[in-house]
């Protein structure tokens, strides 16, 4: 795609998001209803393009990995309407009125939620992605540009144009859901030059799509990072339910960001609690990789590099580390922590306090899994995907933080004057 | 200063800013004070290197408005001081819960506001800049660094040192409050590259310094953009008040972003309106730049050309348009106003609730002045800027503007089950 084709996209999604920022919520839900069910009625189209993307993909030898994160059936598709209609049903952000007060020459200031105008969501093989971040951008009143993988053109492509044609059909403006149908990397590029009319890009991905996005964009960006979580297991903590966390964190579903790839465990707790969750984790099929305190105390485990501290495995792995203090803990987080979550177990409620206080991570948990990292699980319904960024919006990113708030003030004629 | 010396500024910096975000706010409200004291009790020293800061600047031919802008007194220094003293009784935003709630599994989810970090800050000729920004990062626990302009390089050495030496006296951190000492640019290229220590950088200036920062930076950025308000007189407005606002709007501060550049009338009020508020206007030294039909109302007036609407005069010059409708006033302002502020003045209620909708700015207002889009004004305190930006903050940025927001969670042993 050239950059003037995908110009002329930006253009066609920066009218349009000027229409939807206005279009009453009702008119949302219900694009947003149709949106579903023309996933659901296209399910052989879009399961057939999928077919071939999956045969493309065992072709290139990608990794198992990959093709499951690729891979629809009529469950994933059932799934994929279902988050539409879910997303309908949140209530609308914008048109909030967050705050107002009276100042004392008689303005109303106040703050109003408004969209953000058009966002550019570039993401890799998951089509489900598409639905997905197109119905939360819709909800929230913004148009959006989607740029997926490579691996899932066909999927994505046949998705999109549901997508679209049932938007525009409800009576949304024409080009508030543009697909880039383009493998290469220019389309990103060209995309990511759009200032001016793009407001945002979500690149939701890998690491190095990420840094590659940053390195590149003219336009802000809402990060989604890797996730480095570690859990650390405090001095005097219950170590039942240290355990269960602890294995849940790591086990639950260890290729998602909110999994733990490192434990730290107090000295004090250590001799313990580490037998009992390696043992447990190995027959879950976990590899450990500890550190010399650790490998003293349970036989059998490899030892972990210093680059293992720094690894999202993402993968049955875990590294083990022994801690002298909660300050060593805290120390070892800042240093290596991805600022995703961070979770403590403990029976010290000062600790508990200081920890929720210096641990600086989108999401700071107190004896729980680090796997509630999630706008559903949080209770903000469905999400973006999860910042780790701090500007604009850290931790899960739901339908509030796709828009901004801008200030409105209502006077009967104020005037400043300067000289006073 | 090279590449090396930025850095260490920034690693010192970085580290100041995690001891600073747990620091109460009684010290760093002290700090504040201590700091207002040396600025006080420093005014000798300060005023004799802004006299040769002002030399220079003579030498060099700068404009009578840049001189301004660098020139201090008594009587600023004495407002430099107040301002940082008005700093440390605003209330602390760090660590404020601003929601909590429970889930049905019995988690705890939360939101507490916490420092961004390490603030990067590039300014021009104002060396009070430099007071202000520290006090606002440093209040809101945020380790500051300054990188004023050349021509108040002498300024800005005393003040930061000033800051600087009060704020480790007071038991600040070593490092907080830090000063690129250097009049290159190269500097400033450098800090743009310091992502991973420097978490935001504020670019105050005029447009060219803006935009050099947005192409550089891979540090995000709060971007405060140039203002050209508009100010609508919409069909059937209250003419005198509408005369008070445009004065008000165009006469009161016409050298701020705030001002209003361009004054847009409905044909129904312009032929009794335009005659009053253009003479008005011409009295108090305004030059007027007409549409056909606003000069075929009054005369004399030279023609506006397609750039004045524009144009951001910050001065005594005023664009003048005759518009058909509210709509046509609406897209006028969509098409080239630059999101700060934009005003109507009208006696419609429902117009005055489109116009507050459909108008995307920083501040939008009814019935007042665009002067008052201002921290101060709207009752946040002192301010450190305002954003054109949609993403983390629009309009005045206050305290709050200067921190976060992440995910606290309190569980007593809660996991996930992804099988559910």
């Amino acid at each position: 795609m050239t950059m003037q084709m995908v110009r002329e996209l930006g253009e066609a999604a920066h009218l349009a998001a000027r229409a939807l920022a206005l279009v009453v919520p009702e008119v949302k839900n219900r694009a947003l209803m149709a949106i579903a069910d023309a996933l659901w009625n296209g399910r052989a189209e879009i399961l057939s393009a999928n077919e071939i993307d999956l045969a493309e993909a065992r072709l290139q030898h990608h990794s198992s990995a990959v093709l499951d994160r690729l891979a629809l059936d009529e469950r994933r598709i059932e799934k994929m309407a279902a988050g539409v209609r879910q997303v309908a049903a949140l209530s609308d952000p914008v048109g909030e009125i967050t705050r107002m007060w009276p100042r004392p020459n008689g303005l109303l200031v106040g703050r109003m939620r408004v969209p953000l105008g058009v966002i550019g969501v570039i993401y890799e093989a998951r089509p489900g992605v598409t639905a997905d971040a197109a119905a939360l951008c819709l909800k929230s009143g913004n148009a959006v540009i989607l740029k997926g993988g490579r691996e899932a053109i066909r999927s994505n492509r046949v998705i999109s144009s549901l997508l679209a044609d049932a938007a525009m059909g409800s009576g949304l403006p024409k080009g508030c859901v543009a697909f880039i149908d383009s493998v290469d990397r220019e389309a990103v590029t060209h995309l990511l030059q759009l200032s001016g009319l793009v407001d945002l890009i979500i690149p939701r991905g890998g690491e190095e799509l990420i840094r590659a996005v940053q390195r590149t964009s003219t336009i802000p960006i809402l990060a989604h990072d890797k996730g480095l979580c570690h859990t650390y297991v405090d001095e005097g903590a219950d170590l039942v339910m240290a355990e269960e966390i602890a294995f849940n964190a790591k086990v639950d579903r260890p290729g998602v960001c909110n999994a733990m790839e490192s434990l730290l465990v107090h000295e004090r707790v250590a001799p313990l609690f580490l037998p009992r969750i390696v043992g447990r984790l190995q027959e879950a099929g976990v590899e450990i990789r500890g550190c010399p305190r650790t490998r003293a105390l349970v036989q059998g485990i490899v030892s972990a590099a210093e680059v293992d501290w720094d690894t999202e495995y993402l993968d049955l792995i875990l590294s083990v580390k022994v801690v002298g203090s909660f300050e060593e803990a805290v120390a070892h987080i800042a240093a290596h922590g991805s600022g995703l979550a961070e979770a403590i177990v403990t029976a010290d409620h000062s600790r508990a306090m200081r920890f929720l206080r210096e641990v600086d991570a989108g999401a700071v948990f107190v004896n729980a899994s680090t796997r509630f990292t999630d706008g559903g699980e949080f209770g903000m319904g469905a999400e973006m995907g999860i910042s780790t960024q701090k500007l604009h919006a850290r931790g899960p990113v739901g339908l509030t933080e796709l828009t901004c708030e801008k200030f409105i003030v209502m006077g009967d004629g104020q005037v400043r004057d300067s000289t006073k």
